[in-house]
């Protein structure tokens, strides 16, 4: 099966500090390399943790306070004086080109690779192959923000091992059986699809919220998705703090994953007034059993 | 004495590595922190070595390749969100100032202290208070780029002990006695400026050079400083590539300290390429023996 896994390069917030870095994950898919977010210090993170740079193809910002993008600057400078040729694609607000375009300008840098940027617009598809698609819809912060959703397609059906040996079906056949087309023998008799092919796995799904006061409106988007990181940058202590400051508690962190029916919850995002995050956990498991608190430098599976 | 030493908080040119952070260091003098140039990731190293950053009162920008400057945002928004109040002066070339607003423009950020810009121009005085002073100058490199020397002012002459335990002279006696005048007494008798004073110390000085390809033109505006700190990007096997770069070899360096007459040459600025830099130090001591390669993280003392 596609490999289809997190690693986070940083999740503390606001600042950075000896031990934990601002916002920065990289989401694999196969060969895919996406990155979301980039706080100051990500491309350290990435040598650190040992994420090739290079394959980075898309880059998603979820909105403009600096510890969620100064560190973009950086990283595209440094793919630009390692010689990258192919093309970097940058998901972010309206003014995140201006940013770069400006630095790079008053630097004096053409870059040797194209970098093509694309404007976040409500909740829309913002990528898609053969296999995974990207939408963005809006969080709720003090800045026009965006989550992410990464869904898998609906995979084809299973041929049995058994049935291709015994019937040596055509390419064209086989096309057919896979998006569940039933297998006609030669003489006209018809063999059912179910007798002749097994379930594909489930689209697996993997979603990004950060940073957001506790909104249910996010729920439509982010619906039963098989992970979802949400930031819990307050405890229950602090809930009148993160209404002020549009972010949200590990409780309702909680309550989002409960209401959305989502597998897991990852949360994030901890404000560096704590050295010891244990209570978030302990106060999100009230609310919904399969959380888990992210630590920098650790990957994690998307999956059931 | 005053204390006067610089800590090289990164050394390295172009892009950050696992060992090496690009430009930043921390001159202090007395009470005084100065930071010159500010990499990605220097706020970071300032945690490292434990320098504090509440004590930051002036930032000195070189030129606005990214390894010299792009930590600078995240460091004025970490001094913001840690309620700094107290002024924060900024000199760099002028771009610097739009590329900083528009980023807290974005981030709707509106400081809690007063952030002071000064545009550097050509060479001339642009700090003083009653014991030092600091000018910028150009250097020759791709994009309009400045060094910085700081100087001490020449000092009082010290009064003798048992000159001032038999006379007891007034506070304004005492003052032009410092300034080198001679002591009447009451009597109209005259006694030497000599005979009741020693010499003060010689007043100390330092100079930072990155980045510049070799140019005598620099030598006037850093003759005879105790200290230089001078980028040495370059080997002697690449000095064709420092001068298409306007970069210099360490063995230029070690040529300007020479002509210069500085009393220590300290390199820097370091091409990633070199994972040992010994051989810079031997190639720029066949030139200027008073050598010694920076090491991130040390701290130098200014002074013969």
């Amino acid at each position: 099966m596609t490999d289809f896994q997190v690693t986070i390069l940083g999740n503390g917030s606001a600042v950075p500090t000896a031990f934990q870095n601002p916002s920065a994950q990289i989401l694999q898919y196969g060969h895919r390399r996406f990155l979301i977010d980039c706080a100051e210090g990500t491309q350290i993170q990435m040598l650190k943790y040992q994420v090739s740079r290079k394959s980075l193809s898309h880059i998603f910002i979820s909105h403009l306070h600096g510890d969620h993008y100064f560190g973009l600057i950086g990283l595209i400078s440094t793919l630009h004086l390692y010689g990258r040729e192919q093309p970097l694609h940058i998901f972010g607000p309206k003014p995140l080109e201006e940013i770069v375009h400006m630095q790079l300008k008053y630097s004096d840098t053409r870059l040797k690779y194209p970098l093509l940027f694309h404007t976040l617009r409500d909740a829309e598809l913002i990528y898609e192959d053969s296999m995974l698609e990207i939408k963005c819809f809006p969080l709720n912060h003090r800045v026009p923000t965006w989550g992410f959703v990464f869904r898998e397609k609906e995979k084809e059906r299973n041929l049995r091992k058994d049935f291709v040996a015994r019937y040596a079906p055509g390419v064209e056949q086989m096309h057919r059986i896979k998006q569940g087309g039933d297998f006609v023998l030669p003489d006209g008799n018809i063999i059912k699809n179910k007798e002749i092919t097994t379930d594909p796995s489930l689209p697996r799904s993997y979603a990004y919220c950060s940073d957001t006061a506790y909104d249910p409106k996010i729920i439509s988007f982010i619906r039963s998705v098989d992970m979802l990181y949400h930031e819990a940058t307050f405890d229950d202590a602090l809930v009148d703090v993160a209404a002020e400051k549009f972010h949200s508690t590990a409780r309702q962190a909680a309550q989002i994953a409960k209401e959305a029916s989502v597998g897991k919850l990852l949360l994030g995002h901890f404000s560096a007034r704590f050295s010891d995050v244990s209570h978030l956990l302990e106060e999100a498991r009230e609310v919904f059993e399969n959380t888990l608190l992210s630590i920098q430098g650790e990957t994690y599976v998307v999956g059931r």
